[in-house]
């Protein structure tokens, strides 16, 4: 057997693999290699073997003795079955305290389950959400790994090694217990959801309901990206609009079609939200959003029938464009503001149920830099956590309490000119309905309870009454008495 | 052992247990009872045993003794474990060809792995939604019966016979194999989940907006029951809303807790459409809305923040109030076309996953009369089915398509309305944003594949080339070409 010289190893070496060992490399540390068909791992060292410290092993055996101990290696493979025969070869040849790392999107549950598995053997397993794509990998991920706090001592240093800097800090902490990680990457991607759908909502409004071209909207994305919006989406949003097609010198944007992909996490998040009973209907919107686009029986059905309507023209006057294009950049903020509170309260809910201790500020500071979501904003947002203010909802902290008041009144334009122009904007309407909601000192709720307990005696609780006291009208007798339950 | 006389049995005999056999009986079936406690038995024997004929019994043993062959029993316990504790103890006691009929509220996916596992010891296991709750388990529910067709055999009749008749029909029919009852039950729950959050937004912007009383607003349901919305639902409204609280002299209503329980249904319905990508909009905010109602932290924190926003009046004269009234009305019937027409996708979708042939015009026939949803309605919706024409859609069937024309204007400006003076609608709203994204012929989910594709290489399609052809800019390389991938 060979001497065993890495402080790491990486299995899986396809793109996200392959980038994660090589920023590894770059960061002086000694970087075991093993993918399952030896021609990707021959592929990396031809191509980048010079740009550090690499050993190439042909098999797990090979991999797992190249390895220093407490021996730990980064599985990059893909979610579900994939990734629970790479664990189980891999704990066969390892040995009590050494760590394995799952740097995949797995979904929290198979985690949770995988942890205890082999926690059972006396080996760390560490679900850990990496986002920020191929190009995060390669020059600096957000890292949110899940697991031990003894494995963090081994981990923490290799990872901060690798991870983006914001504001000279490693976007990576060490998240909580076993499936923590994994179930704020999945709350990160829901979140993302959110944020992509609400700027697909200002693009159209400007489109078709300003008529304006994708050149111009690009623009106004450069000037959003200057203010309080600065954010890597609304920069690549920009480069999208201005890109031209080659073959047809359209937009790009025009030839291609309008059908929004998913790969999982988002209706993760969402499942997950209704399991705990968060309201997290910003993200939903976005999901089904995506859904509706991807059916295409259904939209050329809507075609063929002919769905009548208004044809989205907001008929806003040369003058007036600008100041309309101002409420769309304030529709767009407050929403964004209450997608995050509603994701971060789905994390909070989430740490109460599985026993997490999550530290939000620290969340919310390593999604400043490498992943998709990163922004200026969660400058703000880490304080509002670390002060407190933001312990119940975000909403509720000073200074985003006084961004949306100040930008309610052009978000509740938006959302009325886009109802009658005949422009869907889901998430903009939706999250506007939740902040009434929240706000809602007395909710409509009550006459749902009272149809409860009138169709199937579900009872109900009254307002000078204790909590916990329930009490039942009986409907059918004369007089409908009312008995405590 | 006793004679075998009972043609069917009714295992657990809690509120709705006893009357779904008290319904037997009445309908000249021979019903042998059991309940885990005695108890229930002698106190159901005692109140209602000169009903009809009963047999009684005291253990499982007696109560398979007791049955005729086929043996035929209906399980009315818990969902959950205590479903399964039973069906195992029938199992054991049963014989190749007898039938178990579980008419609780099972999760479908429990309802396919319990008939699989039943199946191989040569029973029948049946999975039979039972809707229109007690009082409908007494004098007549919606039944939606899963499981084989031999199944159905004998136990066709005697559904028919406990079943809820409307214009002459039983309200029951065979829905398809294993867990396609227990499904439609499911869907159905969910659409009851959106119509009450249409007729709790109606309310509220009657309530609120409008400065009305309570019996002023149970008098305009009262008028609205008499037309296209005749509905179960919008009777029981003018109960609740007309009914005023004995202690305090006030309408009932106001002395409610305004906190909307739920029980799980509406949730897995949610659940499932975004596991199958059918776009359940309607429902699931009305899901969130619940959820949202119930969280007295949150609700209490944002009293305590003190978020601002317009108080909800809408300012309307005395003299434009009827005719808001009648934007209302018309609002409310559009969003509950699509609320069904979303519901009726997500069976149809969920038939397609799970191999069951339903008939949708038949599943719109049974839910005419004893479940909760039953309205006038129902006979134009399984109209449609019936012809074909809502095959895709229910709005594409030309008298839904008519009927959401005719009301878009209404529905438009009462979104509008709403978004402006701080009421939230997120049924309203949420169901407006799913018609004109239904019937856009571009959506601005290109923008999202071209973001994607950007920071993910998730590729995309192109409007001049053939489908499932896929596309990648390489945006970091100079002149960003493209490539096919």
């Amino acid at each position: 057997m060979a001497e065993a010289t890495a402080n790491i190893g990486v299995v899986g070496l396809a793109a996200m693999g392959s980038n994660l060992a090589r920023n590894l490399a770059h960061h002086g540390n000694t970087v075991a290699l093993f993918n399952r068909h030896y021609e990707r791992t021959e592929k990396l060292m031809d191509e980048h073997g010079d740009e550090g410290n690499f050993v190439p092993t042909e098999s797990i055996e090979q991999f797992v003795a190249a390895l220093k101990k407490p021996r730990t290696a980064i599985i990059m493979v893909k979610a579900g079955e994939p990734t629970d025969a790479t664990i189980n070869a891999l704990v066969d040849a390892m040995e009590p305290g050494d760590i394995i790392v799952d740097g995949g999107n797995s979904y929290f549950k198979d985690t949770i389950r995988r942890e205890k598995a082999i926690r059972a053997r006396g080996l760390h397993y560490v679900g850990c959400g990496v986002s920020g794509g191929e190009e995060g990998a390669l020059n600096g991920p957000s890292l949110m790994p899940g697991g031990t706090e003894e494995s963090w001592k081994t981990l923490g240093p290799i990872l901060k090694s690798i991870a983006a800097v914001a504001e000279g800090e490693p976007c990576v902490t060490h998240i909580g217990e076993n499936g923590a990680g994994h179930f704020v990457k999945m709350v990160h991607n829901g979140i993302e959801y959110s944020d992509m759908q609400l700027i697909a909502e200002s693009y159209d409004l400007m489109r078709r309901g300003l008529g304006m071209s994708t050149d111009q909207i690009g623009d106004v994305f450069d000037e959003w990206n200057k203010g309080e919006l600065n954010s890597y989406l609304i920069e690549i949003t920009s480069t999208v609009l201005h890109q031209k097609d080659a073959k047809t010198g359209k937009p790009l944007l025009d030839v291609i079609v309008d059908r929004a992909g998913m790969k999982g996490t988002g209706t993760w998040t969402v499942e997950t939200a209704l399991e705990l009973g968060t309201s997290v209907t910003g993200i939903g919107e976005a999901v089904f959003a995506r859904a509706l686009s991807s059916q295409p029986q259904l939209r050329a059905g809507a075609q063929k029938a002919g769905l009548t309507g208004p044809d989205g023209s907001l008929s806003i006057s040369d003058a007036d464009r600008a100041a309309f294009i101002e409420d769309i950049r304030h529709a767009l903020y407050a929403s964004k503001i209450v997608a995050y509170a509603q994701g971060f309260n789905e994390i909070s809910d989430g740490a109460k149920e599985y026993g997490w201790d999550i530290d939000m500020a620290a969340v919310a500071r390593i999604w400043r830099g490498g992943c998709i979501i990163r922004a200026q904003f969660l400058n703000v947002v880490s304080d509002a956590f670390q002060s407190g203010e933001a312990d119940v909802s975000l909403l509720f902290a000073p200074y985003f309490k006084k961004a949306v008041e100040q930008a309610q009144d052009s978000w509740r334009r938006v959302v009325a000119r886009a109802a009658e122009c005949g422009i869907p904007v889901p998430v903009f309407s939706s999250s506007l309905a939740y902040y009434d909601g929240l706000r809602s000192g007395r909710l409509p709720a009550a006459l749902i309870q009272g149809q409860r307990d009138l169709f199937g005696a579900h009872t109900y609780g009254r307002v000078d009454a204790p909590e916990g006291a329930a009490f039942h009208t009986l409907w059918a007798e004369p007089g409908r008495p009312e008995i405590e339950e």
